[in-house]
């Protein structure tokens, strides 16, 4: 297959990678605004080549847009524009809701397949793709009922390549959930960093005492706001609601630490520990 | 030197395995109140035996206590009850305030140098003890001017085998230090685990979903609260004023979240990767 990768930097240059691995792709061609990006993409060997949009959809099979999620509402439509009935469109994005409303009356929906392969580092760019990024995690497939049969099965053939397993939900369910199991943990991340950069004005000498627990919650705080700002004003209303929680639980904890209750705190953190289930699986 | 560690658990056993390793132990005596824990020790080979309080301290140059900081505040002064001009107590606790007053007025208080060596997992007891635990990892000395010379220069030589780097502060400074780079971290954790296993009664499949990153915030959320619930209790007052900050924090991202001031929210995530400067040195 001759596969187009419209963004190759984190998420597209590490599908890039995985893609030639399996052998699933026999040809990359590469897709980016950013001069320097697409010349580190070829000189990585993510892609082959380097090609203006229009001609790199014409070679293509399948045409694969890996960019942050406010480009992917205008990208979209472009794509589709310049498809015909064979060439399949998948998406990489965090969100999934204005993706899918931005192409839901363009005549050549049918070829666009909504994917989130859910995977990810807190770097960016073509430098931070890497091999088996995507090995045994989970790409979420969303309103496949608009998209043909035909191109589905192509794209399942794909993440599976890259060794992912796949589920099924719709736009607004994918929104949601990604909320609470990834949007959230990086204002949580970003909100520690600053809490402890602010105190190190005064005190100087904090940071020698960073640990491996501290380094583990703030490493999200890393992330590439270029990504994550799109992302967090798409899935603003989800985000609102799940962080509304999490500061009350957080106040929770406090509550218990002011009153000195705690057999309460003891009692939230075994409930707590009981996360070991799902990341420990 | 023949070394006694008093809780052979994550800490203590992984302070024996690497004095075993280093050469500085030739014996190491393990005293436990837990027999299961006691019987791990001996069967992991992270102490030579098992003997009770007296008997492992009489026999021993230097006795390191690594139990859970509630114990150490009453453990420590019968420990220091034991042992002549010569020998050496350490502990390996995560707050220093209580620990020293335990200890302040004791007529063997020099013979004690109070230490908290910088380094843990997510995990607890004897068969969470690991090689390499501390190196490259920090050692805090504190109130040094109240041990004798001769003990800390021994503990310095101790801690430095497991290839730790020695910073000194006095206890108070300490305690303030940890609750931002650790305490706080893990109360952080331990709200978004909450957050989400509450929210995962109502959406079953929310976990499908949990990628790296969020693994990677939650990860202390395993913590054990026999460990925890003593050092909060402990550091109560410097956790309740970081925990403030941190609330104040998450709620101005609430607040430009609400107010859709995307500019401002990603001017502070800005200054957050600058988190970067800390933890990828």
């Amino acid at each position: 297959m001759i596969v187009t990768i419209i963004g190759p930097g984190l998420i597209g240059g590490s599908i890039a990678i995985g893609l030639r691995e399996s052998g699933f792709a026999t040809r990359l061609i590469g897709v980016d605004r950013n001069a320097d990006h697409a010349a580190h993409a070829v000189a990585l060997g993510l892609v082959d080549e380097v090609r203006p949009l229009a001609e790199a959809i014409r070679e293509s099979q399948i045409i694969v847009v890996a960019t942050p999620v406010d480009s992917l509402v205008t990208l979209l439509p472009q794509v589709l524009d310049l498809v015909n009935n064979e060439q399949i469109v998948l998406d990489a994005g965090s969100t999934k809701g204005p993706a899918l409303q931005a192409v839901a009356q363009h005549p050549q929906r049918a070829r666009f397949v909504a994917t989130h392969p859910m995977a990810g580092t807190e770097h960016s760019g073509p430098t931070a793709a890497v091999a088996g990024l995507f090995l045994g995690k989970c790409c979420v497939f969303t309103a496949i009922e608009q998209s043909a049969p035909d191109a589905v099965e192509v794209a399942r053939r794909l993440y599976e390549s890259l060794g992912m397993r796949i589920t099924y939900l719709d736009g607004a369910e994918h929104d949601l959930h990604v909320a609470y199991v990834s949007h959230i943990s990086h204002i949580a991340s970003f909100a520690l960093a600053l809490t402890v950069l602010e105190k190190e004005r005064e005190e100087d000498r904090i940071f020698e005492l960073a640990s491996g627990g501290f380094s583990s919650t703030v490493r999200l705080a890393k992330s590439n706001p270029d990504t994550w700002i799109p992302i967090f004003r798409q899935n603003r209303d989800n985000v609102l609601d799940v962080l509304d929680e999490f500061i009350n639980t957080v106040s929770r904890f406090r509550t218990l630490l002011i009153k000195k209750d705690f057999e309460t705190f003891e009692a939230y953190m075994r409930q707590a520990n009981d996360i070991s289930r799902i990341i420990d699986k």
